[in-house]
């Protein structure tokens, strides 16, 4: 039998041999070893080194564009357009953690001076955050590059100065490697220190990664699942460390009366598009869509179906979501009262991995959380509410999110303010009038949410998935020679509270 | 049997009955109810009645200060002087969190406007912090005041627009309950919804309280031990929560060479003063002290000795630090080549739970984890080191902890530059020629280290506290009247960061 990684294309189910080795534990320990002796020098390099190297690793993925979208497709099912969209995306993300690093607002700094205060005589304190260490990432399967090897914590990893091992992805090792191996390039052009960067193949490997005492945290994008094996391994640590996880969103998406009125059709259509771009395999798909009871609302399920019935049949990642999907679907299916609109419980039966869309429909008056498990895939449930009590008290029985959507006129804003509070306390990101998925990558973006969407206040979308990797260290009294330049007097290269008083950098 | 709580005067030894009775299941459910109630009403609350609160929090404990004192050094044996001290600095961080709430900046928001970018047509992003929920806050035995009911944990919860429920302390049930009064009293006047502020008695009530699905984070600073047995019941809820916990911490100070020649004596009083200050129980207290071998380590150590020979006997907190302290003193006095040059372990046998100051002396090629286990409670072991690879091995015997202190002068700097990397790893403040006890209360200030000094990368000082109870929300495509203030394009009252750049507030 051999021991070697197998990899598979679900538009066919062929199944190849890797000739990837799982790696032994012995190499494992001298990885995260490698790691440590690597953050040391990395600290020595100055912070626009590190926006540099963010920007060396971009570009030599951009250089790889071909083969890597090549092989993630082979891996994934996932269209050359998506995998070329998401690759720009992930470099795109590289460079603008590399503008935040040389911005430099990420560290904090704060300084305040000595002096008599309503406390009496104070020493001089300056505080800034400094990297936790070698950071362990754990890639989801829907995204080869974006939460992958090259993803988000990779990239806020780096851009807070800490090591990165990541582990390759059982469904995609051969983008995770040939990931590894343009990064690797493009860290030797910037001249990193040896153990920057490292990749772990294999299950037993990823468990081995998480429980040494060398890593400091870990960012994970996956299953509960998954999340659950990783937590129970990290639990058994002498020295407990962060566990940052994405984990599973239903994203309710609520539309109000008149919105439904006015564009009731289009609304129908960006839920189509939205619910089957990926196959339906994303975080923030729309897993639940409240409507306003009545006629609208069965011309709207139509719309929805029509546009659905329309899309191409979607290639699911790998036989783990296929059999997940199912299950879910069936859950979903065949809860009470649900009413099946397109598609049946039965598989299509075709080449590899394919499904079809799923519409299902019930009243929110029969609304339990049995309705509202994750089904990763292209599936949306329909609700039927008769008004606003009932709509807030259907959505107690949907898990908290990364998001929440709501389309909404101008007519429904004194209805939504209402329940604004509410809808608010049970998500991450609000989006008005659109669709979840597609995260823009941005300075104020935020990706995450109450449990179980997230375990942490933050993940790898936003500026702010930096801060996940750094811890505070505050200097009292310090010798100038020994402070980081940032918290030197005469430095004003970067944003810092001095005194309690924001000061923005000069030039 | 009196099921009511009983407290003990450490000075004497005696017991009363406070009459006190446990809060039952129950009660203890309808308290945190009350705050889930509280936290709809107080989001409906401008950002400057928050301010205000606070405010009128720190006036109402003035106002009570004498009462507060007498109560407290009747629980904790603690001086008048110390605690009226304690109680100022508790009410000017009131105040300090009441200034960080007008001024705005620990909202972080950020605006990101629609538009094109190098990813396309990007959608409106704006975020910024918001409440997480109820809050349950467990003190110290040691800071009645600042790290307990009216402490920095329910200061920094408050701030963030959270309702804050207390566990009283078993040491200080009565201080409690007289700080609890003085804050409801200030709540009131300013306003404050029912259910803001909530308190409860007895360990019981305490783990009900943390495993409440209403409770949304825990603050928490105590043993190791304790910490434990939270930690369990809240891993036992079905939703994780966040628990920051300060823990323990040994406060490693270092004495370089030059810095021993010039100005040994003086440090060595400092050290004393630093030992034997409120009896040794700060969780800053400095408890090994590292010193260049030979005739100047010599000359220190009977500095050390005759400035702690004449520092008043300390009066512990209570029958559980006396004998953790016991057992501490007794583990290090007994571990390998550990010398004793004052004080012995036997019990002074005097009134109350008096101790003697201890000093113990060991060489660092002898240092093992044997040596450096906390002992809360004034006692300090001198360690000589030979060279600064002799000092660096033996710092790894040390647990990670809340400060580091280094004592050097201009000609020590080059060999502790080499060494400040190493030392700066394990621990959350670097202190310089000074004591780590007498924690500054402000902006830049830091309190936390690496575990086991805190589980989390903050707690309760400094104004970054307040981020622990706060969660990132973002608003996508939002129209502008469901937008809080803060995020509206025509605000300009606290710092953003819009579409990348970071403005300060207007006037």
């Amino acid at each position: 039998m051999s021991r070697t990684l197998t990899t598979t294309d679900p538009r066919t189910g062929t199944r190849t041999d890797t000739g990837i080795e799982p790696t032994p534990d012995d190499a494992v320990d001298a990885i995260v070893e490698r790691a440590v002796g690597a953050l040391e020098q990395l600290e020595q390099h100055p912070r626009t080194w590190r926006a540099d190297l963010l920007d060396a690793l971009a570009a030599s993925l951009d250089e790889r564009r071909d083969v890597l979208v090549d092989t993630a497709a082979a891996e994934t099912g996932l269209s050359a357009v998506r995998l070329n969209g998401e690759l720009t995306r992930t470099t795109y993300q590289l460079r603008l953690f590399a503008d935040a690093v040389r911005e430099g607002g990420f560290l904090e700094a704060a300084i305040d001076h000595a002096g008599e205060t309503p406390m009496g005589p104070q020493p001089d304190v300056r505080r800034m955050l400094v990297p936790i260490g070698p950071v362990a990432v754990f890639g989801s399967s829907n995204f080869p590059f974006a939460f992958s090897v090259p993803g988000g914590d990779t990239a806020s990893a780096l851009a807070a100065g800490n090591p990165v091992i990541v582990k390759a992805h059982s469904a995609h090792p051969l983008t995770s490697r040939a990931s590894y191996e343009a990064l690797r390039v493009g860290a030797e052009r910037a001249g990193a220190p040896q153990g920057t960067l490292g990749i772990v193949y294999g299950q037993a490997a990823g468990s081995r990664l998480v429980g040494h005492p060398g890593v400091a945290a870990v960012g994970f994008t996956g299953s509960l699942g998954a999340a659950t094996h990783l937590r129970a391994v990290i639990d058994e640590r002498e020295r407990p460390i962060p566990f940052y996880g994405e984990l599973q969103s239903v994203n309710p998406l609520i539309v109000a009366e008149e919105a439904l009125r006015v564009r009731g059709e289009a609304i129908a259509t960006g839920l189509a598009g939205s619910v089957t771009g990926s196959a339906g395999q994303l975080c923030t798909k729309p897993g639940v869509a409240f409507v306003p009871a009545g006629a609208g609302a069965d011309v709207f399920a139509a719309q929805v179906v029509a546009a659905m019935k329309d899309a191409a049949p979607g290639v699911l990642l790998n036989d783990r979501v296929l059999s997940s999907f199912r299950a879910a679907e069936k859950e979903l299916s065949e809860a009470p009262a649900v009413e099946s609109l397109l598609g049946s419980a039965e598989d299509l039966g075709g080449e590899g991995l394919a499904v079809e869309a799923r519409v299902l429909r019930v009243h929110a008056a029969q609304l339990t959380p049995a309705h509202t498990v994750e089904a990763f895939g292209p599936l949306v449930l329909l609700v039927d509410y008769d008004d606003t009590a009932q709509l807030l008290g259907a959505l107690e029985a949907v898990p908290d999110s990364l998001t929440a959507t709501l389309h909404v006129e101008d007519d429904d804003l004194p209805t939504v303010a209402g329940i604004l509070p509410q809808i608010a306390a049970t998500a991450g990101r609000i989006v008005f009038n659109g669709y979840p998925t597609g995260v823009r990558v941005s300075w104020a973006q935020h990706h995450g949410g109450p449990w179980p969407a997230t375990n942490s206040f933050h993940t790898s979308v936003g500026i702010t998935a930096i801060r996940r990797f750094l811890r505070p260290l505050a200097w009292q009294s310090a010798p100038e020679s020994l402070l980081p330049d940032e918290l030197r007097d005469g430095y004003r290269g970067v944003p810092r509270r001095v005194d309690g008083v924001l000061e923005v950098a000069q030039a």
